[in-house]
């Protein structure tokens, strides 16, 4: 029984392999190409959601990991979800933890049924199925859904990744299963309530190493079982980026046309213009956050190290090209100063200026593919 | 030769011994009494300018010892003075950095000259003399300039207070001849290059310990001197209140009412509204933005420890009588949530709310003494 509608995902220009079209959420439409700014605990790091929006940030993603920690999904779902918890009436994104589990938890336990970690914060013991990552994120009130899959470390062995395979493909079908019925059962409750819940989208996500052939199995068994959306996962992870770049290609080959596509984690502003050269449609990262707090501010003439000695006296604005609060009312000298000086608003003014400039940029590509000149757009901008 | 006009500050009402009244700067009037939000290096903690200037801030106080350290006054003079720095328009009050070298400096060594220290960042060796701390002010194009004085310890003996009263008055005599000098030379340069360098009112500082005369004494000695404004320094140094309230109470008495009166670094709600009853009209304090980035909130039912357990699923906002961005956006489970999480955005909602609580309480009593309800109003906001 279909209960809910196909994805609502619709192309309306393709410049070369480069896509643009729009995506729509219960929670609004999207125009892609476009990159979700990460609100890990459900705050982006010093911004308020009012100022996201104005920088034009379509959808924010959150992470699922640091949520079930803290404060807990009951108590998001209690305060009427995600969305009225930190006020933000847009699309919300939400991963499954299962990278977090990977990279942050202490020890943890790979079973059939799910994975056994440990808190970061506590140390507190949490077993985490498949279905469980699922009812997390509909309780978060989760626009987009990610499957719970696992994460291999770089340095795993084919034989290994091969294995991780068959219990990502198997954690996928389960989360599809539990995500039907639990839609189905929110769709009643409407029905009967007259209380809208807003109907999400589930993705799946294409693991698979550096073997093309494995992430093509990978990518026909997720199209098999069926999702909204595809997710390349495990990339960025330390490999050469023509690997990335090649890895890409090969999945994308094998991805419906008709399905946006999202790398995730993925990554500087010339990994977004390579990856959307190959049909890529969605982007997270931290790098402009995290980057912005360490004093590495993306302009249009390259990355300023605000702390360099030569800005002590540069009274110019960071980038002239830029028409973001920070630009048009600091210098570079008064920037370097706040930094140096570890003021709370240095991490703010540094965090609004990169992130409006990767909003910038995707906002550029959007226009770059509509025109039919993305290759011309990306020669200029990939040095 | 006078050479700048006598200190413009009008008194428009009086209630009981609480006045309202108009203090004229070079960036602009201020109504008294009021509350100065500290941007010690230049920057509010976490806010902008701009919504300082929103929540109804007159005017801002910056640190002379910290800009001298980081980033130096003359960067800041070379970039147009600190508030073009900052990109605040309104008027700037600096200290001398005497409270900051005898409560944060290491090893100084005091002289008639002037203070030797050691900067806390780098343990730099500088001499501080009352002619330089007017000169870095005058740089830094400060509206409001303080005296250099001596800021003698909690426990030193009546002795040692009064031999330091009387480096404090010779200090003050220095800073008022070097100010006049400093300030006919800028209104001759005015005069011929045309170009407007404002005029600056300067303070001088009343001690005195918790001695009634020689807190005469010394007010006696700088009214001698004549300064546009007379603050009284070296109180809520651990004395109890109602010493603090005396110690006001015998210093007012000697002030002469057509100059504004500054209570330096004082303090809690109730401390301020004491104050006013005894004909305070300034005030500055740390309070309102440290104890935000320690969770403890103003509201207006008391104060409200945001950790604690019994807001984690408190849907409420934090103070349903404020109309800030904070309470109007958000409740309280959320600011907990963020306060626990560490989030930079806790530091800086938490700020916004606890200023604009004090900002508006500023407002309210203006109002109050403007209606001659003063006593009323006091009654009820003393518990």
């Amino acid at each position: 029984m279909v209960i809910y509608n196909v994805t609502m995902f619709s192309l309306n220009q393709i410049s070369g392999s480069a896509r643009s079209g729009t995506l729509q959420t219960a929670h609004g439409d999207i125009q892609t190409p476009f990159f979700m700014p990460i609100a890990t605990s459900g705050a982006i790091k010093g911004l308020t959601t009012e100022e996201i929006k104005e920088l034009g940030a379509q959808i924010l993603l959150s992470n699922t990991y640091h949520l079930h920690l803290r404060p807990g999904e009951d108590i998001i779902e209690k305060a009427g979800g995600l969305h009225k918890f930190m006020n933000w009436d847009g699309p919300i994104l939400t991963d499954s933890g299962g990278y977090q589990i990977f990279s942050l938890a202490k020890i943890r336990k790979l079973k059939d049924n799910g994975v056994e970690f440990q808190s970061h914060l506590d140390g507190k013991k949490i077993f985490l199925t498949p279905e469980k990552a699922i009812e997390i994120q509909m309780k978060l009130g989760s626009d987009i859904i990610m499957v719970l899959d696992e994460c291999p470390a770089a340095d795993k062995d084919k034989k290994y990744i091969e294995k991780s395979l068959k219990l990502t493909t198997e954690w996928a079908k389960r989360c599809k299963k539990y995500h039907l019925q639990d839609t189905e059962h929110r769709t009643q409750n409407t029905a009967e309530s007259g209380v809208l819940s807003p109907v999400s989208l589930l993705f799946g996500i294409v693991q698979g190493g550096m073997h093309a052939d494995l992430r093509e199995q990978s990518a026909k068994e997720l199209i098999e079982i069926g999702f909204d959306g595809y997710a390349i996962g495990g990339l960025s992870v330390g490999e050469p980026n023509k690997v990335m770049y090649e890895m890409i290609e090969k999945t994308v080959q094998h991805l419906p046309e008709d399905k946006p596509r999202y790398l995730m984690g993925v990554g500087t502003p010339e990994d977004i213009l390579e990856a959307i050269e190959r049909g890529i449609d969605m982007f997270d990262c931290v790098l402009p956050t995290r980057n912005a707090r360490h004093g590495y501010l993306f302009t249009s003439t390259g990355i300023v190290r605000i702390k360099n000695e030569q800005y002590k006296e540069d009274f110019t604005p960071l980038d002239p090209d830029c028409d973001c609060y920070t630009c048009k009312n600091f210098t570079k000298a008064y920037l370097r100063h706040l930094f140096m000086a570890n003021e709370i608003l240095s991490l703010r003014l540094n965090t609004l200026h990169n992130i409006a400039f990767y909003l910038k940029l995707m906002s550029d590509i959007r226009k770059a593919i509509k025109e039919d000149r993305f290759d011309d757009f990306k020669m200029i901008n990939v040095k």
